[in-house]
């Protein structure tokens, strides 16, 4: 449907979907931009190097599906070595497995939202009970996905002060 | 009114402002935090002062006032500083006095935004013409707030950088 034809319900969720597309193409570009050697480049001394933030911001967008009540996510078992663990305390997957698993997360990500219907973005999240979301409606699915957007930009602003 | 109350444009709208109010909660902690002396810190070697940060990121939230087309910016004569000219180019005013631009650009917008209806947020905002807006209609007012979101998000992941 062209955006002109849409209600303001599905222009407020047409337009956050968009913020989000933008961050993410960001920081897709930026870890386009790195060849597997950079990588493993500290964006700053003794912090993350890159690639652990590449992982981190894949499962980070991987446990939104289950957050939201979407189904279950794709790298469950890589929450551990991305979320739970600092960089260098965990086994990690290659260089070129993360860039995939980054392709698919993503892929996946979109086809889910791109289905969601205004109402469905309003809906309560999973980790907020029935009872704190009727008070605090603003628990949504929707707030999800803002916190997502900005905690990439947050990364993609540390990852822009890498030397290379 | 409560949240419970709310439409589903209002909840829309809501929910974005809670996002935007949460990051900036965290970014104005992380400057309350600071000594002055400590707003002349690097947030890296040879990359911007936290002052310098400071400045930039409450002049990009007056200038959200005439993006949106709401009036008049109250420190467009620093945009120079801020804006245009990268860190140590320009003059700066004192950190006294940028605490205070904080948060009297802060205690406006905050104000201005309270103010908005569902539908204003979704106009066009004052640097999309007429016609591309009709044919573009998420590059409206809540864009630009989303877009400054994710902004205070990018800058805050560097500060959190900066040695201390």
């Amino acid at each position: 449907m062209p955006d002109q034809q849409l209600t303001p319900e599905q222009l407020f969720a047409v337009t956050t979907l968009k913020g989000w597309d933008l961050w993410l193409g960001r920081t897709t570009k930026f870890f386009d931009s790195l060849t597997d050697e950079q990588m493993f480049t500290e964006i700053a001394p003794g912090k993350n190097r890159a690639i652990y933030l590449f992982g981190h911001l894949a499962i980070v967008s991987d446990a939104m599906i289950p957050q939201m009540g979407l189904g279950e996510a794709s790298y469950a078992h890589l929450r551990e070595a991305f979320l739970a663990q600092p960089d260098r305390a965990a086994e990690i997957p290659s260089v070129a497995e993360l860039r995939a698993i980054w392709k698919e997360v993503h892929s996946r990500v979109d086809t889910v939202f791109a289905a969601l219907t205004p109402a469905e973005w309003l809906a309560g999240h999973a980790t907020v009970s029935a009872e704190d979301f009727a008070a605090q409606p603003h628990r949504n699915r929707l707030s999800i996905l803002l916190s997502r957007t900005s905690h990439l930009g947050y990364h993609l602003g540390q990852l822009q002060l890498m030397p290379r």
